[in-house]
């Protein structure tokens, strides 16, 4: 059987944590294997590279981030992701290259093509086969971590202005297999919506899988 | 005055600490302020990308491996080369852009354009006014580290053909700026000649500083 590769991408406080666990054990319960990652992370070079990354005090430039963040794509894809594809598993990534978008390029403002070309180099082209991407207002993400006491990270210290460049980008974010969700909606039917959209994408391989 | 950016460049056992050192003394002698650094390394983002390429233990994928060497060149770049240069410093740099050519490009086999693209967006066009390249063939460069009782660290436990094409790649460098020094003469011998290159060089600045 086929593996899919499904990203989940969103502002802070999009709910993107709450439906990757969610829409594990729907695909679990469907009798796929799962295997959620989160980046960047998921492999020990990753790991240490999102932890110079989030470090406040080594104060990482804006183009160091970008490559320590490709460090830990490249890894991840090589090492995770490719493999469990392969064996038909279905991946669940929180957060993928459309994050690199929205924060890299929309919020710091990098070169577009050559940050594009960067990620091409560490993805060796593989893209997600579905993007679901939960669409939030950068104030509702921003109440929603407060309530939750959550203490903001590096990223999540930045200014409103970058955070509105990057709650647009994902908004505008569009392309083979990008699926809009409704963030502010609840978690129950956020939820129920991603499910449809993953569930009838497992079926059609089944259907393909029965008609081989 | 105007600042001087020169990497010394060359394979394990070269003799490029040494003549980083011999350097450093002539040119602060000479009056000029030295800046010393080593790639990877050199700022706090750098050195925790450092340790993460060569953590034995961490078995970075090559793409990975040249995302942290890039997250690292792109960080010292921003916050000590171009700072130094632009306040009239010689900086004096253990390996550079012509280390990636070497050991990720001809060494590891990858993608040359697209690497060399990422590398031209970590330095934002920066390249050294002048690269030494100390030349010497791999046996010579690994009896001299066998010699001291170094310890091999994760690249110079690489296999023999590694470490034949990264020496080649050195020996074949050309371009604006390179300077090949035969690094099997004594240190002596090595650090007089690079002197000398490095000296005529600074003449010329300040040559053209009382000109004007």
């Amino acid at each position: 059987m086929d593996g899919l590769f499904v990203a989940i991408e969103g502002p802070e406080g999009a709910g993107k944590s709450s439906l990757a666990r969610a829409l594990s054990t729907h695909i679990a319960a469907a009798g796929r294997q799962v295997v959620a990652v989160r980046e960047p992370g998921g492999t020990p070079v990753a790991e240490a590279a999102r932890a110079a990354f989030l470090d406040p005090a080594l104060d990482a430039a804006p183009l160091a981030e970008v490559f320590l963040l490709l460090a830990a794509r490249a890894d991840l894809v090589e090492k995770v992701i490719r493999p469990a594809v392969a064996r038909g598993a279905v991946v669940l990534c929180d957060r993928f290259d459309l994050s690199t978008e929205a924060y890299q390029i929309a919020g710091r403002g990098l070169d577009a093509a050559a940050i594009r070309a960067a990620n091409r180099l560490a993805t060796g082209g593989l893209r997600p086969d579905l993007t679901l991407v939960l669409d939030v207002p950068a104030a509702v993400g921003r109440a929603r971590q407060a309530a939750q006491g959550k203490v903001p990270d590096r990223m999540e210290q930045a200014n409103a202005e970058f955070h509105e460049r990057v709650v647009a980008a994902f908004q505008v974010a569009t392309g083979p297999g990008v699926v809009h969700l409704d963030g502010t909606k609840t978690p129950a039917t956020v939820e129920q919506a991603a499910w449809d959209v993953v569930s009838a994408r497992l079926a059609k391989q089944s259907g393909a899988a029965r008609v081989q």
